[in-house]
């Protein structure tokens, strides 16, 4: 009987891609205006959803606010109105595309999330390029 | 060569959130705001999906029409302009939380779906807290 | 050179709709299942815009995060989570409709903003049904 | 560590709902107002998700503009402002149901997306009917 | 103290855009794939906006549910799911672009309320393009 | 009979607020965490408005297509997946709150759109913030 429970928060964010190992050229050629090296940015939308047995208290799988609460102390003050390449320590060598931004955020939040619970993110670039981590 | 097929109704509806065996003290530490005994209310924004093989005479697998008339009958006339915790008797001794709300209706709805469909419930209780179940 | 500045908040609350000078069959005939004497809900949508000129030393005709805390403040802890019948004084005699919520708002609104600015307020109780004041 | 990647579309068209082998009055009770002989139209909103790992060199599982190319130059050039039933050759004999398309584009993109990625169509007919293949 | 009070609706369609005084190049120049003669189609969505006064007795400007009624028995009963070209007779001489659908729809319903309000139409073809008549 | 005609686009982009001429100190102060010097970004919505009569043999006021290159051309290549402060010379002195990015936007349209029209511009910068140039 279990129940997805999902939250949605959002954060604003300037970002770079490329790789350091290409040369401008490649680099180009591979993420085109992505690669701007004065930036561009985005209004990230991220919804967080765990899956578990709704408590029988509470009715609830999990408070939404305690999830809230943990997306901004562990995400959102890292993430929100910064520069993700040179802000974040997670993308000084990694690139901050939309994939690994939502496998980042997986990964520092699994390890605040109790582990009855299934973990997934799903992270909007844009209202049209979207990604989901782990895949199902 | 299975296709889910969705409709999104919606409804709008008063609750309370509380365990009528805690103290006020621990409602209000629990459910915080959610505990007004005045009651507060939302906009349900409610999803059904039915998964099954299309019909190849009609390319349906399921009529939307005749899925949104089951959908009237057996959850919004019940639901829609209700106050969750007294007008409606399955919260009489349950929660409203938007996980039971979506467990009571994928029940009330499996009754009246034949069994070929699998049948799923997502419920967005607000544009940023929502509910799948069962979940997968 | 005037520019419009607008932010988005929002609110959950119940409310009944009626008139306590009727009689139950026509407060029936006139709010139909707004009338319910337990309550419904809405999941409300508040844009207050302001209409200014922009600071030359900042761009800004308002700062944004100030116009979300006055909100919050004036509002949204009114407001939120919230029966506008039972629990905000200004709908004690007051029928709580659209209309007269955005009304309400304004006229809270008015006295803490600024009168170099114009005062806008857009509501919507539904996404289908919604509410401007003053009109334009 | 599989990611979906998610890229959304739109194309405008009209269509009709009926079958040839059926007598009219039976198109009617089946498909009603879908069933008008002289069309009717919607704006289709088309999502397309591949899932795979992501690339080490670029953090890509797929780049998005490439994909949203092989969807202008396979689906959207031969779908959007046609007329379904008539310009669309794998309708001619096939109801242009949104199970129906879904399952046409998918065997469609199919051909042109490396087997290496798991491929997933979601269609939305109306912001109110939607439907997934294949469905999970 | 006037305020403005609008109801969303929607309707599907198809139809081309065309001018039959002109040739079969002109038109393609003009209109390009708006004039397949096949026709294409779209979700319109329409907001009806009444301007008036809330009553003191009720707190409504209009009642909400009234102006749904209308809408449905004057526009879409005639609009919805029909082929404007062919099926409303309002178009058998006039083009019916965004604009003109905006005026003719202004034009019924001025005909069904009262002079005291005053009557705007907003009309989404897609969420890219749409009309307000008459324009302030 | 003047109808208005609307298209929205979007542009992502890089930013950072502040004013030169004053301390560290006070630009935190007044701009807060929109002031990073490695700024941050948002996914702009655009919806530029052209107020006119409709053209007898077109039915248009003004041809979307013809619109959206002009928004193309002249305001998305110089601002999409750009740093407002650095890649655009309208900003190079004036900072690029969403009052001033509407400002300059109306200016370069202006010039391109006949007088006959009336020109708005409506500028998203979150879907909570935004801003309308010239303030009706």
């Amino acid at each position: 009987m279990k129940v997805a429970v999902s939250r949605k928060e959002h954060f604003n964010a300037a970002h770079r891609l490329f790789n350091p190992d290409w040369s401008d050229e490649k680099n180009d050629q591979v993420f085109g205006k992505c690669n701007n090296p004065n930036f561009h940015g985005h209004n990230y939308e991220l919804i967080v959803t765990l899956i578990g047995e709704p408590d029988s208290n509470t009715g609830y799988v999990f408070d939404m606010k305690v999830l809230s609460d943990l997306i901004k102390k562990h995400i959102l003050i890292q993430f929100d109105h910064k520069n993700l390449n040179i802000d974040v320590a997670h993308f000084k060598s990694l690139n901050p595309t939309a994939e690994n931004i939502a496998i980042v955020i997986w990964r520092i939040l699994r390890q605040h999330i109790d582990t009855q619970y299934d973990l997934k993110i799903k992270l909007y670039e844009t209202e049209r390029n979207f990604v989901e981590y782990p895949a199902h």
